[in-house]
């Protein structure tokens, strides 16, 4: 027999999956160049010559048993140095080997942090708007997630709300600063005080309260500004990293868990990762990809195009008279649609060869997501067409 | 509050690990080259040129963003249509992309394979001398595993005693042939027997009863021959692949699920697994591994070396009396100690630099298994020392 809840899965397809495939099917008739595609969080930019010149040399030069070796459990020694090095030098947290755990992208260190903190049936609270893949994420651990309601003035977090729901079976709270799909950077006034509320709350009911904090676009921000460190802000974090985005390596799952220094049982909750890994058939990324990206650690792909795009969008949106919070990193913008029903608004621009993604699934019914990680001249293109479709509908 | 369950785990070292590490201490005394170190099963001889090409001509010349971008959730399509091909030409069943799910490595392919049949409750059962591993595979998916104890004349399977544990709660059977750590290959006779007796209890029981067979070691076989195909005796069959072996890369994490394409569900099965992966953060193998692996699926690494020192073994083991199963394939051996504990005995053998690990966690106390996928010079210069510790101490 099946399992039901897997089946059952198979009906629910992905709003983005659908939009997505239909705008393939579009370029077929059109040309793909021809669809304003901003469906998809797929990193647009080439890979750095560095990470392609350091995979050929190793494969040039190494003996293939040491290239192409077991890696042990918690990933290679030298590569978690390599990481740690560089985090303590960036934000000025003492990390060390024992505190990073090498991970099959963001979403394989996200299933060994809830594993880690959570029993089933236990709570995990994020904020919405959220990356909606967080709830399979969450509920299929055994744990329950729970969407804390937006704050749409700012898409920072909504402390009333949150004190709310933040009950006693709240073992880990899930932030996503730069946000997917609201491109907003959390505040250092807003970790701050998540953090205060979070020591408060952890006191109150007698246990840990985790700090769960994904972050593939940490190094995707915009006007030459840093992302206020989530981790420096709370000892109890657990950082979740991937270099999908900053390295545009999203196929080769490559990132880690780093937990911070400060956090007591730091370097046990490391080793936990290791034995987690063998019930979810883990078993640490590819040794090659963990060697490659330790050579280039501190670089990223020309992240520029995100940034002149998200200007040359923004400035449409509101000319247009879109309601919209600047975004102040990522490759995404999430603006207030034209009518309550963003699923119908989105379904309109169809017509005008936009594909906009309704944020009904990301918890913010009547917004909608734009991924404008694509040709700095498509979205030049696009313009005309979204001003279009606006004055034509509304 | 850290799950106990996981740190519970890190007091469990694992016996394998634990000599593993002697042995790299004592190279460090007197060279590891002195070391008879016959603990690990991981591959020795180099990674096909083939494959190492394959690699460097895609870095060279792919666009990164195809190269390196985020592969569908069931796998490249192409790379599942090769493989299929390929299953197709050499078993003579017809699968097709769609009975093909590309996972990391065996390990992740089962992770997906109990979370497609079994329910927290059910049990698997697996047939003694076992992998370890398979222990926590199971049970950190809910399941349970439940061992059948070993044929020990044979190390085929023991079906009086299948047939005592095979009850109406029992969803799967895990097979692995040939085997780690017997050697042993699986006859077509037992694999009919075994068959034969999952179809009558699927039928008694109301249920059907899957045969997940886990197959790393399918290409290394001694003597010319061919390991009997599980798939081609069992409709439900899912077959958990991995590369590792056969083409030396175990830290590259490449493996696939093939559900047999006369199951009745495969297809649906296939999809599940891309639901299951949203809940064990998978997602996919790394693509350039995936495209590489893709070029040469014909090829193996030049295995020949296993099957001279399996010869070089198995004669000095006989010749000095133990008790020992031919090994037809993989590159373990796994003979009864010459005295009742197994443990006391492989502490002894380490005097004389030899490291052989005692079979208790294989579940198979009063055997211990050597992995010889070593030099073979090394394995000659063992010989002696493997004389003078048997006619010293018995």
């Amino acid at each position: 027999m099946l399992v039901q809840k897997y089946r059952d899965m198979l009906s629910g397809k992905s709003v983005i999956r659908q939009l997505s495939e239909f705008a393939a099917a579009r370029g077929q008739e059109i040309g793909y160049e021809n669809v304003f595609d901003y469906s998809l969080g797929n990193p647009s930019v080439p890979v750095p010559q560095a990470f392609t010149d350091a995979m050929v040399e190793m494969l040039q030069k190494e003996e293939t048993s040491v290239l192409h070796g077991y890696s042990p459990s918690l990933g290679i020694t030298s590569v978690r140095e390599a990481i740690a090095a560089s985090l303590e030098k960036r934000f000025g947290l003492p990390y060390r080997k024992e505190h990073i755990f090498m991970a099959s992208g963001a979403a394989g260190a996200l299933a060994h942090a809830f594993r880690l903190v959570t029993e089933p049936g236990d709570e995990v609270l994020t904020f919405a708007p959220f990356f909606p893949e967080y709830t399979p994420y969450v509920n299929l651990s055994g744990a329950l997630l729970k969407v804390v309601p937006p704050d749409t003035e700012t898409f920072q977090i909504h402390f009333e709300k949150l004190e709310e729901m933040l009950t006693e079976k709240v073992m880990a709270v899930l932030v996503n600063t730069p946000n997917n799909p609201s491109g907003v950077v959390y505040s250092a006034e807003t970790l701050k005080r998540l953090a205060d509320l979070l020591r408060d709350k952890s006191a109150q009911f007698g246990h840990d309260i985790y700090l769960i904090s994904d972050e593939p676009y940490r190094e995707i921000v915009f006007e030459g500004a840093e992302a206020p460190c989530v981790s420096a802000f709370y000892d109890n974090t657990i950082m979740c990293y991937s270099f999908s985005k900053s390295l545009s390596l999203p196929g080769e799952r490559i990132g880690y868990v780093a937990v911070n220094p400060g956090c007591k049982d730091a370097e046990t909750m490391i080793q936990m990762c290791g034995q987690i890994s063998r019930g979810i058939g883990h078993n640490c990324p590819p040794s090659i990809i963990q060697l490659a990206v330790a050579k280039v650690l501190e670089l990223t792909a020309d992240l520029s195009v995100y940034e002149t795009n998200r200007n040359l969008i923004y400035k449409e949106l509101t000319e247009l008279g879109f309601q919209c919070v600047k975004p102040g990193g990522t490759f995404y913008i999430f603006p207030k649609a034209l009518e309550e029903d963003s699923v119908a608004f989105c379904q309109k621009a169809l017509k005008y060869d936009l594909i906009l993604v309704p944020a009904d699934t990301f918890g913010a019914p009547g917004y909608f997501r734009m991924a404008y990680c694509i040709d700095r001249q498509k979205v030049e293109r696009s313009l005309p067409a979204l001003r279009k479709f606006v004055k034509e509908t509304y």
